[in-house]
């Protein structure tokens, strides 16, 4: 695994690449290039020619309309085939059977054929809906991922991890499928809500808990620069958490073993997400951020971890606006200690035997964890619960 | 790639294992059991332990009866934690969407992990069916499968493309995923319709027209003893077919050249059960025996293979009672030249240039063609069409 930089340029401005982080799984590989306002020059970084090939862009409708649109532009004038956009609704709910299904219906009419392109302009959803379509559309065809939010720039770029939810649960029905390069423009965090940078954030800090203490130091110290989109800042946390991911799962490609410490915060995060209903009031980030500190929360109790160590992530949180408690979702879920219990064993991460945990000896220190007890998961739920 | 055969005991009996065929693709590995009466040994065959994990077995209502619940009693014997058993409509219309979502949700119902293990017993419609739907839970849990047709067992059980069709086209959807093992029972071609076990053999013989000219000049001799299940003939049938298609598999996993070979006959044989809508009077099979006489026949037309190749062919499946012109399907087919044309363009094969057609120099020399004049293939299908 081969995680240097290649820095094109520290002092780029508009309209120049600032670093390319090669992607190496075994015998695929691939390039993330960042940098700002790259959409003119976007053929530079295909790996193939698009020469009369037809060209899908899927979006979501707060996207296409800033981006998707002149990304089709400049595909047409670089020589491309048919270039056809969709945009999905922008949100979580996008990312079910029956979308797929209209995605899939899409492109057949579109004329697809095994050597069109699908490029997914947007979010962490249009990235796993598409990356998802794209595997599975003639068993296959080639996609390229341009994430236009902080959470999918620093998360779903790197990993190949596509997929749906369903009723019963987040992201239940996926496929491992690499794109053919992700395109980062920086530009775009401008335009993305307040409310979705704080949520991208929490992944960010979560490479931190992780296993990088420095990375966390610095995230309390320059968080609020982070969040004000100043360049250095932006790029360092966009590049670090790009590379530390590409680390883990080139170790563990199919997430057998240490690839599952990325899931820090997600048992409890996806049963907060399921309980909620995909319904706009808790992003992914944000139960991420709550499902962080309960696991934290859930290590303190079994005295694997200080007090102190809980603290200082929920005052870095609060700091800056995340929320780090259940009760702080608004309006409140409905759900109960059994309810999101129940969630939890549906989770992809449980095993027969019971549920897997990411827990944690401090910051920067987390493990694999298969004998939770359930005593103290109920414990940690009914306390983040609580006002 | 290594196909060389382990022969156990060239004359075993019941209860015994015949052969083992390795299947190396690149890090995967997997074996091709073939033997007689597997059942109540299958657990050696397995290259994992059930102990307490969950087991779901995808079969069809034809085949539940007779081969799952047994399969089930015997792994609920050797320690697989809960069996459930779903039977889907046996014909290829229960590989669609709809059905794709029941089989999903049917396991997750019962309590699916990713250790869980999903057992395919059936023919190529739950084979292709229940390895898409292994491909995609959780992004992929293991699948075995057990093919009980004779098609299965010599096309489905070697490559990995799972799939499910839509309304435009066959196999539009699916994945390229490899089973942990495929097993082999021959005693199960003794209750599969005579009908089906003819549908088989088009795909058997394709292995010949391909590039073995010897093994067509073989089955000339030796179909008769085939159909008649004589077991040295199905052995070597079966055997041959795998192999060849091992061979051809590992030089190119996921169809970008040499494998597409493997289509000969498929171009036209796609177009043709589309048109039928799998309604049950065309089989896979048969369509592939119409469509590979409609090849040889168009490969006629441009002067590249003689009449008394496309004879040979045509007079050997004749003498089987397998069909060889549309014009054979009963109730008649509605389709027009023009509707079968516009549905090869619909194929994934077809590229934004044109359609890809499997031609041949002769019995055993078959090439990809890209440049076949639409005169040409309007008229095969005239031809074929008429009485």
């Amino acid at each position: 695994m081969n995680v240097s930089l290649k820095v094109d340029g520290d002092n780029a401005g508009e309209g120049e690449r600032l670093m390319t982080i090669p992607i190496e799984l075994g015998v695929r590989h691939y390039d993330i290039h960042i940098g700002h306002n790259l959409w003119d020059n976007i053929v530079e970084y295909l790996p193939f020619s698009l020469k009369g090939q037809r060209v899908f862009i899927l979006s979501d409708d707060n996207v296409a309309p800033l981006y998707a649109e002149k990304i089709a532009d400049v595909l047409k004038a670089n020589g491309a085939g048919a270039v056809q956009v969709m945009a999905v609704p922008a949100g979580e709910q996008s990312k079910n059977f029956s979308t797929l299904g209209q995605v899939i219906n899409w492109m057949i009419e579109g004329g697809v054929t095994r050597q069109s392109v699908l490029f997914t302009v947007g979010g962490g959803v249009v990235g796993d809906l598409g990356g998802f379509a794209a595997s599975i559309m003639m068993r296959g065809i080639p996609f390229v991922q341009v994430p236009t939010s902080l959470l999918a720039m620093v998360d779903s770029s790197v990993g190949g991890k596509t997929g749906i939810d369903i009723p019963q649960g987040k992201n239940l029905v996926g496929s491992f499928y690499q794109p053919e390069t992700v395109i980062i423009d920086l530009d775009t965090l401008k335009t993305l809500p307040k409310r979705e940078l704080l949520a991208g954030y929490a992944e960010i800090a979560k490479y931190g808990l992780i296993n990088d203490p420095e990375f966390f130091i610095w995230l309390e110290h320059s968080g609020h620069k982070i969040l004000a989109l100043k360049p250095g800042a932006v790029r360092r946390a966009i590049e670090t958490s790009c590379a530390k991911k590409a680390e883990l799962v080139a170790m563990d490609e199919r997430e057998k073993d240490q690839r599952a410490l990325l899931n820090l915060g997600h048992t409890f995060g996806h049963a907060l997400e399921t309980a909620a209903g995909y319904d706009g009031r808790l992003l992914h980030g944000e139960a991420v951020a709550i499902g962080t500190v309960m696991a934290f929360t859930l290590s303190m109790r079994r005295g694997h971890c200080d007090e102190d160590d809980v603290l200082r992530i929920k005052d870095h949180f609060k700091a800056l606006g995340i929320p780090t408690k259940i009760s702080d979702i608004q309006p409140p879920l409905e759900a109960s200690v059994d309810d999101l219990i129940d969630l939890m064993r549906r989770d992809k991460k449980a095993t027969a035997a019971g549920l897997v945990f990411i827990l944690a000896y401090g910051i920067g220190k987390s493990y694999i964890s298969k004998d939770v007890e359930m005593e103290d998961v109920r414990g940690v739920i009914q306390s983040s619960l609580s006002k």
